[in-house]
């Protein structure tokens, strides 16, 4: 955890932006989540708007933050003497609340009564989305008689002004992602090392779970790491790798205080990069070094992600497999068949920061609308940049064989896209190349260890075990 | 997944058990499970029982077997074109029913009209017990009308037939059961090599995920990997190793098809265990030994557990920590205060096998009931054994200061407990060895490569890297 006072200063901070709202926000707390029985539960994941505003990485806690006093009550329960023998000498409750910076504690059979009275009382109260079947059930049981109003309690004020409050990254927060990277970094040079004929992607996929979870709290998201790489999250690892597949791995570790990296290389396997395999790789980098250079506060996300279709759309035309004009193929979404796919994310507590709090309240400003064309519409990041923001950068290049056919034979974008000179690259799979970067005052900063991202760099890593 | 007969096989099996029974029966598959977003879920696992009767190893599928003319339908949809760009090209709902040897599929939305057209006619409706919140709200989704009514429909019958039926395993079970030990066995291997003075429990706990997620389908359950032994589900990981501490590991990969092994081990770190350790490790042993000797067919577990609890109390007495007689020091449950748990478990597809379907069910027959005596209360298995079983035997011995401050304070036991001698053994911790057996026509065969269990063999790997 950070030191009480980070976490008292960010709910004073919450209430100051809403002090034109008044009554009670509610913070639930996660619980364990059962994989195949209730008692045989997967890892535990506390809800990391939780995380940001109380810290406290356990199950069986609850807050509700007062608008009105700016005062927080942590909901929760002493650890009985079985959860002591089966889990372990845990803290009692006000200790967990004095680790949280919290004063008032209550047990956790009062949050009902609590929320009871504030309605009757004609107090607002505030919740964030429920996104576990679990939070809806609880909310369920907790509103009693308004219990069917859940969606209309969720709080768009409440939300604006979290989201606002996580996208900007303090330094203890970079610092706990640049930790994430060091780990991703670590996972990357063992796939690399590893990237051999014969060798079985769910091997490698194994060693990066395994480093994950040895330096950090785990991964961050189910990794992509495969030979088929044109399929987007891929969470395959039934192949073997052979000579002149391209192995696609898209992996992030966390920090202790469970941020996310999140990392894509390509691996050329057993030697080095076939001529058009280079050619595409080369292009993928071009538009990602391109967009990268291109970040600095002011410019909306939106025009970089153009940017780099532009860069990639040039490359495929020298390349024989797009026709000009550059402009208008972008613009038509014709490069799309390639790139389906947005140019990046922002990134935090969560791999697609603030994800569960709405992705275009994340991702776009007031004035942006989400664009319904194909590959647009998954553009997750468009707003204009501010210092403090960090995101991924991850354009990418694909062959995918069903996209293909059905454009195809629908003729779309006929005029845009060499059809029949395409057919003859699908086995190229999927490129892609990401990195993470904070936006600073006068420009950007690529987070964490360098990994080898030039051909040469990484052809001299490529199965170097 | 095992061949389509295999699947057809088991289901008509069941139907036959359940011919006095009529109308359908609902397997409900699992989805996805959202972790900190709804988009980022944990790794998938789909139930259990579903598994065992349909194999089909992805989300968003459903079941029905009609007990009345022993056909089943499988209920799901065929990829869409987005599904195919992101998460790659699946095979079709018919493809899949094939696999599972089902003739009948509907689209997944027909599956409500399904229902409710039974309720109509008054046919019965079996369910088995939801044990995610998802599966509570989709049974409300799809009963309409008889939404508050799942509970009632959770069906006995069903519920002691398929109990039945899983808790023989066959021999392609007791393969993939192998299997799962194989990768147990390496990761218990790493464990042992690690164990030096100086290593985080973290760093053994990161490889044991990395092997088991390389080598099969990831961990059967969160391991305990801790010098805190005497935590006997203990999910924390942040001490270093020190000389003369002892690391248990309890732990399990799964095979390709799911199936768990459950290994513990105890390690002394840096150097030869301890006298007094060494001879706290040979009482557990000696209780492990004589319980593996006595499983065979017909014996009730119950006995094997109370036989390895006077076992462990006759070394307690010969120690200096308990006095006799042992027989009656036994029945009073003072022991527990050393042994709190079970001896055992059913094993198979779930580390607890069918924990979700009840563990009573499961482990008690008929004419047993649970014992409410500390220890015993939390006994999983006390039935009769029968050929096909397979099962854990895992004694231990603990010194856990909070239960044994709340004893000693209340005498509890004190003309059976030397509670001023067993202070001085407090920093002990905690000492389990776990293996795994198959009862077979006559007698046990335990399960799995030979892992170190002596103290010549398990001191000559410790810290072995």
């Amino acid at each position: 955890m950070f030191a009480p006072p980070t976490y008292a200063h960010r709910r004073r901070t919450l209430c100051r932006t809403l002090r034109d709202e008044s009554g009670l926000v509610l913070f639930l707390g996660n619980e364990e989540s059962a994989m195949n029985a209730a008692a045989n539960p997967y890892p535990f994941r506390q809800d990391s708007t939780f995380l940001y505003y109380f810290g406290l990485d356990v199950p069986g806690l609850d807050a509700v933050l007062d608008l009105d006093d700016g005062e927080a009550r942590l909901f929760g329960d002493d650890p009985s003497l079985d959860d002591i023998v089966w889990m372990g000498d845990h803290p009692s409750l006000r200790d967990r609340a004095e680790r949280a910076g919290v004063d008032r504690t209550a047990p956790r059979s009062a949050l009902s009564e609590t929320l009871a009275n504030a309605l009757k009382q004609d107090r607002p109260l505030h919740l964030l989305p429920p996104y576990r079947p679990r939070h809806r059930q609880r909310l369920r049981t907790l509103l009693g008689d308004a219990r069917d109003d859940v969606e209309a309690y969720v709080s768009a004020p409440v939300l604006d002004a979290i989201v606002t409050q996580r996208s900007v990254k303090s330094e203890a927060e970079v610092e706990q992602l640049e930790a994430a990277l060091d780990t991703t970094a670590h996972m990357h040079e063992a796939a690399f090392e590893r990237a051999a004929p014969g060798t079985s992607e769910r091997a490698i996929a194994g060693r990066l779970a395994g480093i994950a979870e040895a330096k950090g709290r785990g991964l961050s998201f189910r990794p992509t790491c495969s030979i088929r790489g044109e399929v987007l999250h891929n969470h395959d690892y039934s192949h073997s790798l052979s000579a002149n597949d391209l192995l696609l791995v898209d992996a992030g570790g966390t920090s202790p205080l469970h941020y996310a990296g999140d990392i894509t290389r390509v691996v050329p396997v057993g030697g080095p990069f076939t001529d058009r395999q280079r050619r595409l790789y080369n292009a993928v980098l071009d538009a990602q070094t391109t967009a990268l250079n291109a970040i600095e506060p002011g410019t909306s996300f939106i025009e970089i992600h153009r940017h780099a279709c532009r860069v990639l759309t040039n490359h495929l035309i020298e390349i024989g497999l797009m026709n000009g004009p550059v402009d208008a193929a972008v613009n038509a979404g014709a490069h799309a068949l390639f790139f389906p796919h947005g140019l990046g994310h922002m990134l935090g507590l969560d791999v697609h920061d603030m994800e569960n709090l709405g992705e275009n309240r994340v991702g776009y400003a007031e004035d942006q609308s989400r664009s319904d064309q194909f590959g647009l519409h998954t553009l997750r990041l468009a707003r204009p940049l501010a210092p403090g923001f960090v995101l991924t950068v991850e354009p990418g290049l694909y062959f995918i064989p069903a996209l293909f056919s059905q454009w195809r034979d629908e003729h779309r974008h006929a005029e845009y896209i060499n059809y029949e000179r395409t057919e003859a690259f699908m086995d190229i799979g999927g490129i892609r190349i990401e990195d993470d970067v904070l936006v600073t005052n006068d420009g950007a900063r690529r987070l964490g260890p360098e990994i080898p991202k030039t051909v040469s760099a990484v052809e001299a890593q490529a199965g170097a075990s």
